[in-house]
């Protein structure tokens, strides 16, 4: 990583302090809204009660939701500020890897941060990214919300949305896409209404999806749906529960 | 409560979203940091894992902090931006009803902050409020994070410390003071130094601290050492650990 951060890589908290530094500087940037930064601090509170780590299931989960992008007609992954912020790169070389589009889809939309996120996508090397057109709506929700690109999610049949907000989350659940979500809260109702619910950090989650990507870049359809059908998606969120409850509280 | 708000009062997450709107309000006045934001996402998390109410075990700590207060020849409420934010008139309803001394201390000090808590904590009733002669130093901690006033935090035997960085807490307990912590995760370094830690939120916590107070204002020396006396903060940790790790996620 090529990012100036005072913290030498084998700091114990050199992950969560990188995390810090991307979020601030995506305030700097107008990527990052007030509601981003408290919702950063709820996510590192999970994770802290997670232990900072892929547990086994979240793992299984981001090779399921994967297998989804393989299988996709057409995959999309939205981008908000926070994940724009903090996973930039992580998101491009996902696309690459799965041949999904990026589309920049804000709770708090204006037009400002919008540009600022697509300009911050392109200089980590994004090549077409979606959301400014904003031409279709996601039904159910209020004019701003539920705006879209026509030809981006409204047209998804599988839509990964990391850190996303629980009624468009329900939402776009509701349009019959398969949902993949990154939420490290599994009581959400954005990770209750997933078809694949991922408990996991998205700067650990999204690089640990491209590895299976390249792994399953062979796979045939058949192997792709024996992943995919084999999920528990409700096993997934107890296994979450289950490791936050048992978390060290140090 | 005065503010403007447009939730109404019956309003299942009325509480919620009132510190959400004070923490924002807080923003623009120059007192919450960004640090504060994430900060207050962390403590979302925590509270709602503990159900959003304050505890038994918590209502004890409360009770035996609030008689700690009372017992002190000097005690100091300690405020820093998030506290000045979320709990101002709550701050110096319980310097009021226990005697206490209002100091602004902050990890990120900058004399505009500073000001602005004053002004803001002044705003809301306070009369003296210490911090800006800065003219002493909690050993152990860099210049500009170790400042304190000499008549106060410096010189008091007993300290609140509400959502403290656990750097300071551990400084201050280290000058032998009495400390009560308010923080909702009972791992933190903050909690864990504390002579008496209060896992709960402080919009709860000030104001049955203060009812406290008016409770126990006739009680003699006996009777407040004798509460004092028998409280283990080891169990209250414990306590709160238990809550959060069987606590509803929804």
């Amino acid at each position: 990583m090529s990012e100036h951060v005072d913290v030498p890589a084998d700091h114990p908290r050199y992950e969560s302090l990188l995390t810090r530094h991307r979020i601030e500087a995506g305030v700097d940037k107008g990527i990052t809204s007030r509601q981003g930064l408290i919702a950063q601090g709820r996510g590192e509170a999970f994770d802290y009660l997670l232990g900072e780590r892929t547990t086994p299931s979240a793992d299984e989960a981001e090779r399921v939701a994967t297998a989804h992008l393989l299988l996709a007609d057409h995959a999309v992954l939205s981008v908000n500020g926070n994940v724009a912020a903090l996973a930039p790169r992580e998101t491009v070389e996902l696309a690459e890897a799965t041949g999904a589009d990026i589309e920049v889809n804000l709770f708090n939309r204006t037009e400002e941060r919008m540009q600022a996120i697509v300009d911050h996508l392109r200089e980590h090397g994004a090549g077409e990214v979606k959301g400014l057109n904003a031409d279709a709506r996601i039904p159910g929700l209020s004019h701003e919300r539920g705006k879209v690109d026509s030809d981006g999610i409204h047209d998804a049949d599988v839509v990964l949305v990391p850190l996303e907000d629980g009624d468009r989350a329900e939402a776009l659940a509701d349009m019959g896409k398969i949902e993949l979500v990154v939420d490290l809260n599994p009581g959400s109702r954005s990770a209750r209404s997933a078809t694949v619910p991922i408990v996991d950090n998205i700067v650990r989650a999204l690089p640990n999806m491209t590895e299976h990507a390249r792994e399953l870049a062979d796979a045939d359809e058949a192997t792709l749906r024996g992943i995919v059908e084999n999920f528990d998606a409700e096993k997934a969120l107890d296994d979450a529960e289950r490791e936050i409850r048992s978390g060290s509280f140090e």
